[in-house]
């Protein structure tokens, strides 16, 4: 479950070596603790002529405590050292920019600024969606800016994640109550391990928490699959930030359930999705408990891994239903008993595996991808409800299950990513929590892979 | 230019060596020639209850002389041995299926012959855009129809390529006159590094040729940077297909360009298309020697590889200006001189980078993402002229340029996708090809990948 090349680079010892043998150098991420400031330096935040974001974001990020720096005036190298002042961020507001020509000022702003950004720093380049733009050419270079950042995402290193946020023109979106939420995970280090993303921000209504640090707080979340991994996690996650939690998993997982609960003070249902019953038990129990539930977490899944020639009936059957069909089955039982307030929060777990395909894993793929397309399909059709419904897509995480992948399969998985390493369940935990919040609102129809930029792919 | 390991696994002495030490073991892939049998084995042909195309697909596979099988009747195990047979083509029509519980039928068709499919035979899985469908739970089984192809993609080996086809609802799509040219396309040789990919076909006018071995008889085509490489191969295989090729590249390439178009009877057009009046001249020949211009393929491309902080600006500007804003311009100039007649066809070329990013690409990767953006945004607003506008993505594709690559990035690259090899001019041509034709009208706006299922993406 540990990375010891990793902890062995990170040492003093390790160093020295991994220079001299040309060995990937997976960097220690900043993660994030509550109190942590947003960022560990200032944010040179520039934009493009006659972008609509950029004052907002600016304004927003002062009141956030964050220093800010624009660009020359306090982005000049030092007169003595050459060097350029070291930034936490790079935030880009593109979306003046209307034709390819005028991506030129990505490259003006980023060029100098390349070798500027500390270690797990942030890039965030702001944009219009290509679909939203009032002519072919605007769509255009809006597009483009996805192969800038991904291409950063891979070329920075040192933990520095890219991200490019589409923002609507529609409503009141781009205003700080719609894209706050966003901008504070994309720069702190609860999202160490997402990189390489394009995350779509629209116009649903946002709630500003009381206290940034407890976003949850007051929330009712339903965890499946939480006695273990990353289901454990986003449980600890979730109470963390102020969420009452009822963890779920299956009896035989009872003790481990027990102590996450113990630990976290929520409460605990032992139930196997899978049963006729189940989705009528989990809506009596959250009615009779707690009148309500805010946010759901699909969670659980299991795998049955075998080449389709090889794969019996009952793999490709538990694996559907588990990962997929009871899903479906639960969120049907929810809506129709009213239990999903206004404002609610759906959050599955996908898989690269359901993005990319995989081999062995038709059954576990096929229920990742139909996670996906339960996202589309749910995200609009929840909307006018004020329900969001996002998945995240988990690419290697140091996992029980991945610790028995034989070690040379396991390294390439490792390291076949930006960030050089596997991500963490708290990795996972905190993009989820991240996506219930009432804050995110305006966040829904996104499937954001928590992957390090992994290199697997559609 | 050539792949000596793939050369060498191919040989009886390879093979041995290859089985021994499990080695990547590239097959020969089956790629077209003019008279070939679309297949080299019958289709299987299987639908979920209630699917909406197979009987037409079926009626159109025998009228293209292919032998047609239904499962089980024709598809039981041979009594003596009990294998099953061989088949060059497994073609399920999966639009029945409306939610994921009914996914189950797809596990049944394919799982017991998931070992009966001729080495470069094909999957071909039909579906329902999930946006189009009528409930999230048809839209969620729909879209996981994805997981299970790519997956697929990546197991069966030997060179089967597997697809999943989204056909609209719409209009007259599903009918064989729109459905044809895709199908034709993906069964044959001519797709024969395309794999793992989601082509949508939608309700564009479609027309039946006279002759399927010239499906661009009399068709005007230009093809930039035509004097090498890929465009090279463009110009010889659409040339082989019946179309009169305008071949175009920078006048340095004059010779290349005068032995490509000598040797299929072409015409030639030394321009630098990034100088301020390329896009007029070009329009001026097309208009003085055919009077329109029936396909535009955009291949010209150049790469000028720099991480982001060592890239001076005019790498920036030449390779955004060659690979994007040029094709923006001449674009614009043929349109307003109505040079492309309605059914028009507009074929552009992208890159795997400009969808995952790459390392010292930040110039390329966003100029080939524009590249799809431009895909996105021109579709649409030229469907209502019949005007048909795609782009192809190729992976790793043996040329000049590849040869270069360092020898251990080399093999990374050509091995890391399900086909364990580069890709050929030829095969990008031949994709291109495809999308160029008037019969395949009904496709629009999608970027196909040639890229084996290259394990790279976003």
């Amino acid at each position: 479950m540990t990375d010891r090349y990793a902890s062995f680079v990170q040492s003093g010892a390790g160093r020295a070596l991994v220079k001299r043998l040309g060995l990937p150098d997976p960097p220690r991420l900043r993660r994030h603790t509550p109190g942590d400031p947003l960022l560990p330096g200032p944010v040179l935040l520039g934009a493009a002529g006659g972008s609509r974001l950029a004052v907002q974001v600016g304004r927003m990020l002062l009141d956030a405590g964050v220093e800010l720096r624009d660009t020359p005036a306090s982005g000049d190298p030092d007169p003595t050292t050459g060097q350029l002042p070291k930034n936490g961020a790079l935030v880009y507001d593109a979306t003046g920019v209307t034709d390819s020509t005028g991506l030129r000022q990505l490259y003006d702003f980023f060029h100098p600024q390349a070798r500027a950004v500390l270690p797990s720093g942030r890039v965030i380049v702001l944009g219009t969606p290509p679909a939203e733009c009032g002519s072919p050419r605007e769509a255009t270079a809006q597009r483009a800016l996805e192969g800038l950042t991904r291409s950063i995402g891979k070329e920075f290193g040192r933990g520095v994640t890219a991200q490019l946020v589409y923002v609507t023109r529609a409503g009141d979106a781009g205003t700080p109550t719609s894209l706050e939420a966003t901008l504070r995970f994309l720069l702190s280090g609860r999202s160490a391990y997402v990189s390489g993303q394009v995350v779509r921000v629209g116009a649903g209504p946002a709630a500003v928490p009381a206290d940034w640090n407890r976003p949850l707080a007051g929330q009712v979340v339903l965890v499946t699959g939480a006695a273990r991994g990353i289901g454990a996690a986003v449980a600890r996650v979730l109470a963390r930030d102020g969420a009452q939690v009822v963890a779920l998993d299956v009896p035989s997982a009872g003790d481990a359930l027990a102590a996450v609960v113990n630990e976290i003070g929520g409460t605990a249902v032992q139930l196997d999705l899978t049963g006729p019953d189940a989705p009528t038990r989990l809506a009596d129990h959250l009615a009779d408990r707690h009148g309500r539930v805010d946010v759901v977490v699909h969670n659980a899944g299991i795998t049955r891994d075998r080449t389709l020639g090889r794969m019996d009936a009952d793999r490709w059957d538990s694996v559907l239903d588990v990962n997929l069909s009871s899903q479906e089955r639960i969120n049907d039982v929810l809506w129709e008993r009213e239990l999903i307030p206004e404002g609610g929060r759906l959050v599955a777990v996908s898989s690269i595996a359901g993005i990319a395909g995989n081999r062995g894993q038709t059954n576990y793929a096929t229920s990742k991808a139909g996670v996906i397309g339960l996202v589309d399909s749910l995200a609009p059709a929840l909307a006018g409800r004020g329900i969001s419904v996002n998945a995240v897509a988990p690419g290697f995480i140091e996992t029980r299950l991945t610790a028995r992948v034989p070690l040379v399969i396991r390294e390439a998985g490792r390291r076949m990513n930006s960030l050089a390493q596997g991500g963490l369940p708290v990795d996972v935990a905190e993009t989820i929590g991240w996506l219930a919040w009432p804050a995110s609102g305006a966040v829904s129809g996104n499937v954001v892979r928590v992957c390090g930029q992994s290199l697997l792919g559609a």
